[in-house]
């Protein structure tokens, strides 16, 4: 089989690690930028070329707020290409696509390649950026089988994991396990604006992970959000119901009642965070953790792994933990229970100092 | 000087660890607990005796609602000792302490260790528990400085880290960077109840750690809760004030104003977050972020780690990402920017894969 024509407009972060990661696989694609500097960088990089041949593929990677203009564009310009796009919100570029285009838009189907990195630009590219990720493909009902096997093999290429999701499931999925837990987490970090320094020191590792994705791009976020909105409201309804019966239960803590309520919730809790599946997609699992305590300098955890893997335990988990004014490291293994007994066991006798 | 009489109140976890990590520093404490087969087992396991001499200090570690009356109790038994507790909440022991016994008060003298595992009971005690971990001491006025001493150097004995608050700041500096955390956390686990199986398959490492502590005890915590309602309700109630606003923001997207409120709020996020001091309790630092491809088998982290360590780098953070469906996985190596550039392209140029 001959090797698709693929062209990519956009070559931020995402157009210039597809260009890396289809170089790769020795295809040349055609890259297009309105940025005639992000252009000739991404061109310097390898990623591509700056014309080629008329296109199999195109695949629109900009801003979500540009996509759907740039869809359309690239349908009219290529009127035998399938035209895709890696947005994080699928419905509303569908529905102005099709609206816009409705005798082309057989030819557009979404995609979200869910990767990314802290920070955009081409020189920000990777070509293994997509290696081992979900690709998730949003057909609509006029989409054609071998316009989606066209972007189903351009992903396995890449070494994503093609998912098949229609653009609402897409966005119902990525409201409750992406962008809710965004806005929760912006929200608690918010509130620390208003602690003392004093306060904050002591912050221990539950906080840290509670607001890590609050550093998230306020830029890029408030697109997503205003694009998926639908999606999103409802939950931010649901959450606003929970929290105000929280909220009371916390403020008339004497009420009878209060304390079912608020026990209800944290139960709640444990039930909703067992449902998230564990490595590798596979079912949660409950591992056993072994903290052992090493010095922080170089090499101290390199010589703990090169010990476990020695003894051969695969880990399926491992944490860092911060302790404040210490020299010293605490680091928490996850593993299979069957070997945590040995694990620890073997530690211990050969020296190391568990918690 | 000569070793202080140490009796531990409550054989539980923290009862267990404590008699354990004294035991190491030759402090044969006294174990007393309501449960016969758990004071046998701290015992068994060497974790004091069951009979001892008049003790100096009484350290009471039973669940927080049990607390105030067991203080009281310890201090009516012993007139001379000086009585502290664990519970994580402070002001309300303080209160009711004072309250019952106005005049034996001063005796009593409030301590946080912040330290616990999932699991409880005297089989999950460690001797090293306390080792590194803040140690809140939270004298009143009334307090002693040789009171306050004694309770630092047992804290110091054990490998802690002492710091001293007041009850009331202990218990507002809690709530916003642990009570709050935890509540947030639940409240977005809650919500996942109602996802489909196929959405949480989705999930990446955002949702994983913003939702992870809510897997905490719901016994223990609604006891927390209740403890300290007062500093944590005015907390609930800015948030549902700023929740308010977003989730009006998100359900009326098209009215002007609404995206400079959400965007806001992502800014407050970024705010925030970047006051929570870094490791060590140093001032929060940007550290650079170099994401490496590895096998997901024994010995694969180790050998990173192990170059890591021969190219004298040291590692500030170090997180493995999960690859749903992939038998590889993505090590987040976050070292300082000054070691960056050279420690990618040393992985480079010895074969490793980077992201």
């Amino acid at each position: 089989m001959k090797n698709p024509e693929i062209k990519i407009v956009g070559a931020g972060l995402l157009g210039t690690s597809l260009g890396l990661a289809l170089a790769r696989q020795s295809i040349v694609a055609t890259l297009e930028d309105q940025s005639r500097a992000n252009l000739r960088l991404a061109v310097e990089y390898g990623a591509g070329v700056e014309s080629g041949p008329e296109p199999d593929l195109v695949i629109v990677c900009v801003p979500p707020d540009l996509t759907a203009d740039l869809v359309i564009e690239q349908l009219k310009k290529h009127p035998a290409a399938i035209v895709t796009d890696v947005a994080s919100v699928k419905s509303k570029v569908a529905q102005e696509v099709s609206q816009a285009l409705p005798e082309h838009a057989h030819r557009y189907i979404g995609s979200h390649p869910m990767a990314g990195r802290e920070k955009g630009g081409p020189s920000a590219a990777r070509a293994d950026l997509f290696f081992a990720r979900p690709w998730i493909i949003t057909p609509s009902t006029q989409s054609s089988k071998a316009a989606v096997d066209l972007i189903r093999d351009a992903a396995l290429r890449l070494g994503a994991l093609p998912v098949e999701l229609s653009p609402s499931e897409h966005d119902q999925a990525v409201a409750l396990v992406s962008h809710l837990p965004q806005l929760v987490a912006s929200l608690l970090a918010n509130r620390l604006n208003e602690g003392k320094a004093e306060q904050l020191g002591l912050a221990g590792q539950g906080l840290r992970d509670t607001s890590r994705i609050a550093a998230s791009d306020p830029e890029l976020w408030v697109q997503i959000i205003s694009q998926n909105s639908a999606s999103i409201a409802p939950l931010l309804n649901q959450l606003q119901s929970d929290l105000a019966q929280l909220s009371q239960a916390v403020s008339a803590i004497e009420q009878p009642g209060s304390l079912a309520k608020i026990h209800g919730l944290l139960q709640g809790g444990n039930a909703g965070v067992a449902r998230i599946p564990g490595k590798h997609g596979g079912k949660s699992t409950n591992y056993q953790v072994v903290t052992v305590v090493i010095e922080d300098a170089p090499g101290a955890l390199a010589s703990l792994l090169t010990f476990i893997g020695e003894i051969g335990v695969n880990l399926e988990d491992l944490n860092l933990e911060h302790s404040p004014g210490a020299p010293i490291g605490l680091v928490e293994l996850q593993v299979m229970p069957e070997v945590a007994v040995r694990l620890g066991e073997q530690l211990v006798a050969n020296g190391w100092r568990l918690v």
